[in-house]
């Protein structure tokens, strides 16, 4: 299967650092052009389901203006323009909840939007995370720190109590990774990432 | 925890049929007021994870722009203006595999950017499902049906296979529901959605 090509790109709109918008003209493989795909350039961001020492998932409870109501929520945040993944998820991890953790384990990096970008998610397990700091959040929104049992956690995601896409991808990623066992995690390792 | 109020909004860019984007102004419970809190609209979508009779999941092999390479990916497809999530889940199983499905059971409802919106992704399970048609896909892409075992699609989720944020959060929903039991559906349910 051959992937589409970019004939010619355009910005059509720059909004804030946040937010730009690119008309692609794309060539299909069977030679058809599609002169307006649109192209969400948004910034790449991290989540982070991490677990302390004493096995308590660290979510927030918040408001977010996409989302009626309050959701829960892990760790995360947006990636610094040449931010490496772990570095943002470390960084997030401190400054959020005042956290820093001992072992890390990717979970795999994602796509937010199949067709038109909209960044890319990198997700992390972190685990034996014990409080070193205040956290200095510099989120607009409101905010409470919960700590939860992984029964608490799996009944959270039975009701959807995380309503946003990448944070309930997050928390069953890492529930995941749990269960299978697969997260080795850097802290024994010596590959770099 | 109050929801932060939208003040006003305006359109600063009518793309094509998927996608607009609006400037809010955006007053914070503080009083604090952000005047350029941008707002992507798209189409909302379903993704179905969809098990035939013989318990084979029912997955596609393609390609899509914002990915390099080929991912596996479950049904899924944009609701047409005004239709209804469930209503949407069937045609596009139908459409994209000529498949029905005996059981349906949804598995939430997420807003796939917390922030600027970028839609609500539906997300269903769907068993018994058995071939009834010929597929009569509309997608650009190229894409090749594939039915895995569970076991394939475990192993497909834990390499990354699925490459694309809603896809694997839709595949990870329904092996929670398969594992926890929590799939009730409306199969047996005189409740309407």
């Amino acid at each position: 299967m051959d992937q589409w090509k970019t004939i010619s790109k355009k910005v059509i709109l720059q909004g804030n650092r946040f937010l730009t918008v690119e008309n692609h003209t794309v060539e299909l493989p069977d030679g058809r052009i599609i002169p307006d795909w649109q192209w969400i350039i948004t910034p790449d961001f991290v989540n982070v389901v991490a677990i302390t020492e004493n096995e308590r998932f660290l979510c927030f409870r918040q408001t977010k203006y996409a989302v009626r109501g309050t959701s829960l929520a892990p760790v995360g945040g947006y990636m610094e323009p040449g931010e490496d993944p772990l570095q943002a998820a470390k960084r997030e991890l401190l400054e959020e909840t005042g956290y820093e953790a001992a072992a890390w384990t990717p979970l795999g990096s994602f796509s937010v939007d199949a067709n038109r970008g909209a960044g890319v998610g990198h997700f992390f397990l972190a685990r034996g995370a014990r409080r070193i700091a205040e956290p200095k959040s510099d989120d607009l929104e409101e905010q409470e720190l919960l700590l939860l049992s992984r029964k608490e956690l799996e009944d959270a995601v039975a009701k959807s109590d995380f309503k946003v896409l990448p944070w309930v991808a997050g928390i069953l990623l890492a529930l995941q990774s749990l269960s299978t066992g697969n997260n080795r995690s850097f802290e024994k390792s010596t590959r770099p990432i």
